[in-house]
């Protein structure tokens, strides 16, 4: 596809839709929307012109001239994408949603909010809990992603065992179309078989089907009691195999089943500096339980507590306040931050896998870590088997780090493909992972995605270089 | 798009593949697979050749000979459909997965079953419970529909208030596309964010986009106890008005909430032959609660019970034991049969709206079939908004049957459309309501849903006349 640089006149039109305040020129400025939270230099990218409308109306004017003109549009949430997917490689113009930020709708009859994607998630968060209700998505990042970014990556988080992804609490969105259509797909309704689901595809899309500009949230009733555990185990394994019991002899879905490795636990303590319990065993497990009734919570974290210990638990640690809860929390919720001190260059990885066959992966990782004598620590989401292996550079040169980091990927994919899983949970595929989607995934289902692409999105317009490989 | 019948050639072509004897062309065998429950002859057609593949590649073997020879492909469950999605009414080849029919795997450590797509719904249901697990979907066809059938309908039931519908407890597909090639999509992952949700775009498609021959359930704890609850109202609105309620007053989301209006009733007591209580009143609401717990149910149902009576309910009815429920959701589960009894012809519609808009909706039918002089009763989901509203053909003859259900529906579906609302909660569109759909569906969706078809189907080869009218 051959596409066109943006002119002075193009500007011009740019500056007549969304004003003069909502283009952005100035190189200087431009830097802030070049990258994501992907560390690398590679993942950086300038846009020629960021523009940020404030409505619908003025986004699908702007598609429609990027599609007259083939200039690629880049939409942009937060910038907080852990995949490069909001990364103007291509230049073109980066479509910035942080002008449309408003919160439109709390619908108390039918349990919905109504929101613009650039409301964050934190927003979103604390006006459903302080309005009585609670929504349930809670990716990592929440405090400053937008939830359109959460929608475009079908974000998950800690929360995801119990409630979903992101995808289960959307029901409607308003899009512009990759060619400036304004549609609005599903709504309030809480069912449909009318049709294709169209608005559980643009989930997770990345950007690159359509643009959100409104989007209804399911709300839930308030869990207002919630519990968290932290069982040290001797290995993974032994730390895995009780996640399955928990559900089915238990019967109860925890609201998050995290982990962390031997290597992340020492990370922690070292970020935290003070020591953590049982710093020496194979795996942390960090287990929260959420009820609506106090009897029941505590009835269903004395029986978690239970099967942990039935299966060689070393011991229950029970955060029941918001003090001993934050503690157990803390080291797990700082990992990033913690591996970030040790090597200020990494590669957060996102592969997600059958629960059970996290052990099996992990101490493939390991295997992989030594033979390239790289630290790989793991942690993440033991009740949904997603794995955020995390290569360090540490004292690497960048000749050796690009080269070493190649060839554990490609390890990494290529056993997460041999167990049943898949190059991403929560992340996305962006353009970090494009080279990998192209040789981890079924040739039948990569040919469904570019037809669906170009069905939608015949001049290639909207996050082109995104996904999957179009060239 | 000109498609060729099929000659004898092709028969054995087809006998080839899947051996004499899973191959139909007797035309009183074939009138079996002429129709579905949609009771109107202009809704049956008899198929040119029915076949019954016993695997995956056979099922792609015919799907590459019709790609080959311009044939339409019906893909075809248990013939339990509301909507003539599985009536070929172009003719050409019916494709039954009735031989497949495996339960394949219980998988225990990341609790899924597979199945193939002609187990029926309760033997996935019995088997999920017997090994200690359960599986939420519920359609009210559950002992006779097919798994296969649950997943092209995207299913509901009398449980998706809770546990969402069939679509929720989809997790991986291996389907055969319509092009004939093989792939699985999505697995035993409980997250991805790994390229476009194609699992969830094959849901719901009603056999447009691909034959499944594989499908990965979610298995969930067993909900241990359950009670259900009768509750008449004095009118419809009050009965509505109390459903956000429950959930947020509450806390509680229960399995079900259903209702019925004054004329099922009625109905429903003539065709059970005992009266029912409160049956002047003019909304009976029954809501199903399940838990984990014997004291986390009754204090679900005490809660329930009190917010109902303070929102003037008129008397609670608990059923807590087997008996008793059965007596409860008799009446419901019944109706379909009651209406038929009352009126051999009808035609059963399946609108879905936003929760708060059934008074309204309910109130504008009752104005329509005033206006018409047609008995229109109404029961369904009030959790979901999902209104069966039945049209009773009775004592009209046939052409005034006809004009009076044409206009009657396309008021309805006005209606439903100007209150946010979809022609289809859970059975969807087929052949019946493709009209509809062209008229209902805002023009950008409709260019989506068909740009996405001839993607995936160039040759428009799997049950091309269906959902959307592509002519």
């Amino acid at each position: 596809m051959h596409y066109n640089k943006i002119t002075s006149e193009l500007v011009t039109e740019l500056i007549n839709i969304v004003g003069r305040s909502n283009v952005i020129e100035d190189p200087e400025k431009l830097e802030t929307y070049a990258g994501d939270e992907v560390p690398e230099a590679e993942w950086k990218h300038l846009p020629e012109v960021v523009v940020k409308p404030r409505d619908v109306q003025q986004t699908a004017e702007i598609i429609k001239m990027a599609n007259r003109e083939m200039i690629p549009v880049t939409p942009r949430g937060a910038g907080t994408g852990l995949a490069a997917g909001a990364v103007p490689m291509l230049g073109g113009i980066v479509l910035s949603v942080e002008n449309m930020n408003r919160i439109l709708e709390i619908d108390r009859e039918n349990l919905f909010m109504v929101v613009e994607p650039g409301v964050t998630t934190g927003e979103v968060q604390q006006r459903a809990w302080a309005e009585g209700y609670f929504y349930a998505g809670d990716p990592c990042s929440a405090d400053s992603s937008f939830i359109g970014g959460n929608v475009a990556t079908n974000a998950g988080g800690n929360k995801a065992v119990k409630y979903g992804t992101t995808s289960r609490y959307i029901y409607g969105l308003e899009i512009v179309t990759p060619t400036g259509e304004i549609t609005t797909l599903g709504g309030k309704c809480v069912k449909s078989s009318t049709g294709y689901d169209l608005v559980h595809l643009m989930v997770g899309s990345e950007g690159t089907l359509g643009i959100v500009t409104k989007v209804y949230l399911k709300l839930l009733p308030r869990p207002l009691h919630n519990a968290v555990l932290l069982v040290p185990f001797e290995d993974m394994q032994t730390a895995i195999d009780v996640v399955p019991k928990i559900m089915t002899n238990g019967g109860i879905i925890p609201t998050s089943i995290e982990f962390m490795d031997q290597l992340c636990i020492k990370s922690a303590e070292g970020f935290l500096d003070r020591p953590l319990p049982f710093s020496d065993a194979g795996a942390h497990i960090i287990i929260e339980v959420e009820a609506y009734t106090k009897s029941q919570l505590e009835a269903d974290y004395e029986t978690i507590g239970t099967i942990c210990l039935e299966n060689d638990g070393l011991d229950v640690f029970v955060g029941d306040n918001r003090a001993s809860q934050e503690k157990i929390w803390k080291a797990r919720r700082h990992l990033a931050e913690a591996l970030r001190v040790t090597s200020p260059v990494y590669c957060m990885e996102d592969i997600v896998v059958p629960v059970n066959k996290i052990p099996a992966v992990l101490a493939e990782i390991n295997r992989i870590a030594e033979k390239y004598s790289i630290k790989i620590p793991c942690f993440g989401h033991a009740g949904d088997g997603n794995i955020h292996a995390t290569l360090l550079k540490e004292n690497m040169d960048d000749a050796t780090w690009h080269a070493v980091k190649e060839k554990v990927l490609d390890e990494i994919y290529t056993i997460t493909h041999a167990s049943g899983g898949n190059l991403s949970g929560e992340h996305g595929i962006g353009a970090k992972r494009v080279k990998a989607m192209a040789k981890f995934t079924d040739p039948v289902q990569l040919k469904m995605i570019a037809a669906i692409k170009k069905a939608l999105d015949p001049n290639l317009i909207l996050n082109p270089d995104k996904v999957i490989d179009l060239a």
